[in-house]
């Protein structure tokens, strides 16, 4: 179990709880002594003082992650020539203990079945010699319930063209935010070779509610332009529309171009309105891209692998049955939604 | 949305726990054309040397944390002298902005139900001067569900000796581990002036299993002997037996000491075994006393008084709210088992 859940989630209490400001525990404070009442506000007021130590550091996180991803960086950069078959690995770098394992463990028929599949590849694809890990990030943007419920069939081909992605954090003293950077080599549908996505962060205690603070938090985003060749862009679809003249009575056949559905749009975001006045759609949108924005930085990025393979998949989901209590049966027919289409590269076909 | 979660505070994972080895993925990876697995396994590797980098990241993030400890301390022991009685807060130090804003929300009825009741207490002591915080530590107790849990009506005599709760973490070089530190003011019920518990932590990977590190996991904690005064150990009842002897056939009564439940139980957990085999209950008990141990560490001793007053628990509660999906209304019976206790300093009563 996750004694990590300690943090916050024992304590479910009062029901009919709301979150607005807690003005009954003004009612509880004042049924308190008069010198005791004045005692704890002594207490609430050191708690302030805490909760500003614990911005710092936070701070101190912060930087201690920049110095980490530096250390992290080589192994990426690695990572990114191997997917990518600029580099070939070495013998030494490939050894795996799984390599004699498997053909120890592996039943003789599975192991029969996996050499017909590879000898009909061949066969089928004899001059084709797989450069690096093809759709390797793609893969990942299948696996993944968060990622494919954004995919669209329209945004396979171009994640084809994804190289890496890579997390950037801002520089000490600029104002707390991580940067995504999505990676392409040279393709048919845009000009940038790197998509950016900007993820402004808060570490501060809000002078209004310094209790509630819990570390730093996401308050807001920025995609990018992307540089659609023409005609390219998945984000929009034209639709034909009729016309009818009004004075001539002549119908004429109009074009239009309206949203579309796309992961692309990911770098496109509602952006979070400063008076904090947003209607509950756009304030869920915002929040799930946030959740997306920090799900890359903390699992995606940093073990891509795991998730190719689906390694990490079975971690996330028994962390999610975990986390939920029984009778909650949502998400348990997602997985094998996207095995279904192209054998070679995807783990799970 | 809270971006921290997924920091440092993913720490700490399963006492005996294993997540269910992958070993399908063996076979999910033999699909791969041979020339890309071995790419794959090449990945592996590297990730392998990234949970190495993260178990360095965490022990620095521990570092960090004894650093900032010492930077509360001065807080606490203010907290401390305050709940206590030790020092008396002057008004600048009690100043606290509800002070006018009570005054000027709260309904009429309700500021005159609150002075009578002020009037009543005085009037039923009125030579009391409460001192300090009277059952500050107790009144936690009771409210967050998960001590209120282990607390017995035996108990709750005890814990209002209790003066203060520390965190003592490892130092730099030995194993990492933190101690909970329970002082008690002198009382008639046993002689340690300090009862402890210390919780080790593992923060390397497994090497067996390394893709499964996520950070410093509790492994094992130990607590410690309680010097009972004669006859109030209440972690044990005597029952009387009656006995016949099999030869005489007399009859005579022998009494007999046999655990009973309470919170002082906390100090004498179930060992983790170190082969990994124990019964589901003791896993569950342990599993539980190890977010017990890590719900004090990271909730309940760096804000206290939040737990006093009721709004660290709203906050946990929206969290929880957060966390789970619509419809899972479990533990909504909750509240208010404990209200109807002791009017004068809990503030929910």
């Amino acid at each position: 179990m996750d004694a990590n859940k300690g943090k916050g989630d024992h304590v479910l209490q009062n029901p009919g709880g709301q979150m607005d400001r807690p003005v009954n525990f003004h009612f509880l404070e004042s049924m308190l002594p008069k010198v005791v009442k004045r005692r704890v506000h002594a207490l609430k007021r050191l708690q302030v003082q805490c909760a500003n130590i614990e911005a710092k550091f936070y701070e101190e996180v912060h930087e201690l992650e920049r110095k980490y991803a530096a250390l992290y960086q080589p192994l990426f950069d690695k990572r990114r020539d191997i997917v990518t078959g600029a580099v070939e690995p070495t013998d030494e770098e490939c050894e795996w203990h799984s390599d004699r394992e498997e053909e120890e463990e592996l039943a003789e028929e599975v192991k029969e079945k996996a050499a017909i599949e590879d000898a009909k590849k061949e066969e089928a694809t004899p001059e084709e010699d797989p450069k690096g890990i093809p759709e390797f990030w793609l893969t990942i943007f299948k696996s993944v319930d968060m990622l494919s419920d954004m995919l669209q069939e329209h945004d396979e081909p171009i994640l084809k063209h994804l190289k890496d992605i890579q997390v950037k954090f801002s520089e000490p003293g600029q104002p707390m935010s991580f940067t995504l950077e999505f990676h392409f080599e040279p393709n048919g549908y845009f000009n940038n070779a790197v998509l950016t996505k900007v993820y402004k962060m808060k570490s501060e205690p809000d002078a209004s509610d310094p209790f509630s603070f819990e570390g730093p938090e996401i308050i807001d985003c920025e995609g990018c332009q992307i540089d659609w060749h023409k005609g390219k862009d998945v984000t929009v679809k034209t639709i034909k529309k009729k016309q009818k003249h009004k004075g001539r009575g002549t119908v004429r056949t109009v074009t239009k171009q309206v949203p579309n559905d796309s992961f692309f749009n990911f770098f496109n975001p509602v952006k979070a309105s400063p008076d904090g006045e947003m209607d509950e759609d756009s304030e869920f949108t915002l929040a799930t891209d946030f959740e997306i924005g920090h799900f890359f930085r903390e699992r995606i990025v940093p073990r891509a692998v795991l998730y190719f393979t689906g390694e990490a998949l079975e971690d996330d989901e028994s962390f999610e049955e975990e986390e939920l209590e029984e009778g909650d049966e949502e998400e348990q027919d997602e997985e094998g939604d996207d095995d279904d289409d192209d054998g070679d590269c995807d783990p799970k076909a």
